[in-house]
């Protein structure tokens, strides 16, 4: 397209506390959102779950929709995430997906080089339209002032689904796949990272402001590995989907010990998991950047006068605050207490302003 | 006791390249062990398991003698571990312990402050006198100049299995639990640090002339909560079993973004795993400590060619190769091919000689 989409020009969201923080600028409080802030610890969360499939609602624009909303009219937080999974994109590429009990099953995973020649790239916009369509309901029903974070996975995390044919702890044999075929794995990863820029490509069209890489399972690479693996398709597609106006943040979790191989994809914002501290973070990837988190989700499960000295350890190794967002270094998890988001998000905006 | 036990002055042990390593003296030859050494990977470890579980090959010391043996055979190892669990001291204490599928499974999970009441601390002699058993009896059997290694875990790694009945992958219920009874983590760390102290100290009388500590799951905690609940703990038993001449091993996965605090245990040898590399691991911590790592154990799964830059890529990363012992970055995983292991021991030992 040669236009740009109204939402990424209008100053509304483009002089957002979050947009600002994603470009380093000065800002008057620290802005916050929580990863996986759509989710079962919320009831309204629950009430739509009890009568659609997880699967359903990342089909459905409408109940995209709802859900995404939900944390947004409960808490004051300053962007909104689109709510869909990591695996959608697998999908159309021939990945039969379900999640009989929560947990990610690929029914169809990948057993050899013929089965990744059988995966196809798709155009988003013709396979993926009800992400679109989600994005731009959520854009059309959000606040004007809230920007809208479109997301996908990396492809070393998407593999390691579509090879281990669901969650591991070990990703021994996604990484003997990589070690027997790296050239079909390369070919794999060549495609997924072509699928994701596509979908992430669309989702800005359709009103995502920022998009985020997902690289959930990166941890696990030593650092040649994700040199390899990791940061060189996240890179690719970072300058696939890059342009001007639209910040790319990259959350590879667990990559703490080589985090400039992450700072080396062309983010603009890093992702951080809590066993960096920001301070460290900054020490490592110089000034260039934004970062995103850093507090264990499960801290959210402490009772407040332990959990706000750990909020107050993130405020203070993000130094000045500038180019802070606040965010967790994980997904937030189940039975964490709605009283206690809303607390948190709450504090961090008065905590932050205070420290300006 | 007040006299040393013979193999603690024994220059035939003391002299060995493994214990100098540990103590950073100039070798000839980089060391070489490997976690898990003794397992499924072997079809001599898996005949003895056909005919006995898991916990009789722990509980028996002629079994223990027998796997313990087995790697020391087929492979030119610097060091033998003894073939136990970390469960294992958690059993006299009052857990009811089994391993169902190949996973452990806690019976009477730690549910709350009562149950940590329950747990009695014991000595090792008298309860876990078995282990000591098969101490004696590999440390007879052992080729003279092999040194055995001792070991049990740390008391965050032991409590997770202790609160969440098993494995897990988020160590939500522990660190729910550390945070709503912080008095009761307290007690219930103390007890894991006395009933380990008693282990090790049991293991070094009977035949062991190194220990290490195993924590294993201590990555999944922010630096604050490591100091609290990692390090403050492995520090009480490095201080419960030091004696001259037994080196500490602590290695502590995942916590490469503040492996300094692992070296602030008292630790000799600090093991690393494979997302930090040893000049990072050196330069974070200094000269006085041996390092021990730190390849991917799913490296191994890799053809030759592949796997031989890896493993000359720690060895460089060791820099002139003193006070470095190659081990892996976790335990050698089941369908590792022998012949591969056979070629890395091989393998270090010539090339790390070309090295000096």
């Amino acid at each position: 397209m040669t236009t740009q989409p109204a939402h990424l020009t209008d100053p509304k969201l483009t002089e957002s506390l979050f947009l600002k923080a994603c470009r380093r600028e000065a800002t008057s409080r620290t802005p916050v959102w929580l990863m996986r802030q759509a989710g079962r610890y919320m009831a309204e969360y629950r009430a739509i779950r009890a009568k659609h499939t997880f699967l359903d609602v990342c089909h459905n624009p409408e109940l995209a929709l709802q859900v995404t909303l939900q944390p947004i009219e409960a808490f004051d937080l300053d962007a909104s995430i689109l709510f869909s999974d990591l695996l959608i994109p697998l999908e159309p590429m021939g990945a039969v997906v379900d999640f009989p009990k929560g947990g990610p099953v690929i029914e169809n995973p990948i057993m050899g080089p013929a089965d990744v020649d059988r995966l196809v790239v798709t155009d988003a916009n013709e396979t993926m339209g009800f992400v679109g369509d989600a994005c731009a309901l959520i854009r059309a029903n959000l606040p004007a002032t809230t920007p809208l974070i479109g997301f996908a996975g990396a492809p070393y995390t998407l593999a390691s689904y579509l090879i281990e044919g669901g969650s591991t702890k070990t990703f021994l044999k996604t990484k003997t796949f990589l070690y027997e075929h790296p050239g079909a794995a390369e070919r794999l990863f060549e495609k997924l990272a072509d699928q994701v820029i596509s979908l992430l490509n669309m989702q800005v069209e359709r009103g995502c402001s920022v998009v985020q890489i997902f690289d959930s399972w990166a941890g696990s690479l030593d650092p040649v590995d994700y040199e390899r693996w990791g940061a060189k398709y996240t890179r690719r597609i970072v300058e696939g989907v890059r342009r001007p106006g639209v910040p790319v943040i990259v959350f590879a979790k667990g990559t703490g010990t080589y985090f400039p191989l992450v700072a080396s994809t062309g983010a603009d914002v890093l992702g951080v998991d809590w066993t960096l501290t920001l301070d460290k973070a900054r020490e490592m990837v110089g000034p260039d950047f934004a970062l995103q988190g850093n507090l264990d989700p499960a801290r959210l499960l402490a009772p407040w006068p332990d959990l706000q000295p750990a909020v107050d350890a993130v405020l203070d190794a993000a130094g000045d605050g500038r180019g802070h967002i606040f965010n967790l270094g994980h997904g937030i998890t189940p039975k964490t207490p709605v009283d206690t988001v809303k607390r948190l998000v709450d504090y961090v905006h008065t905590a932050s302003e205070a420290r300006r």
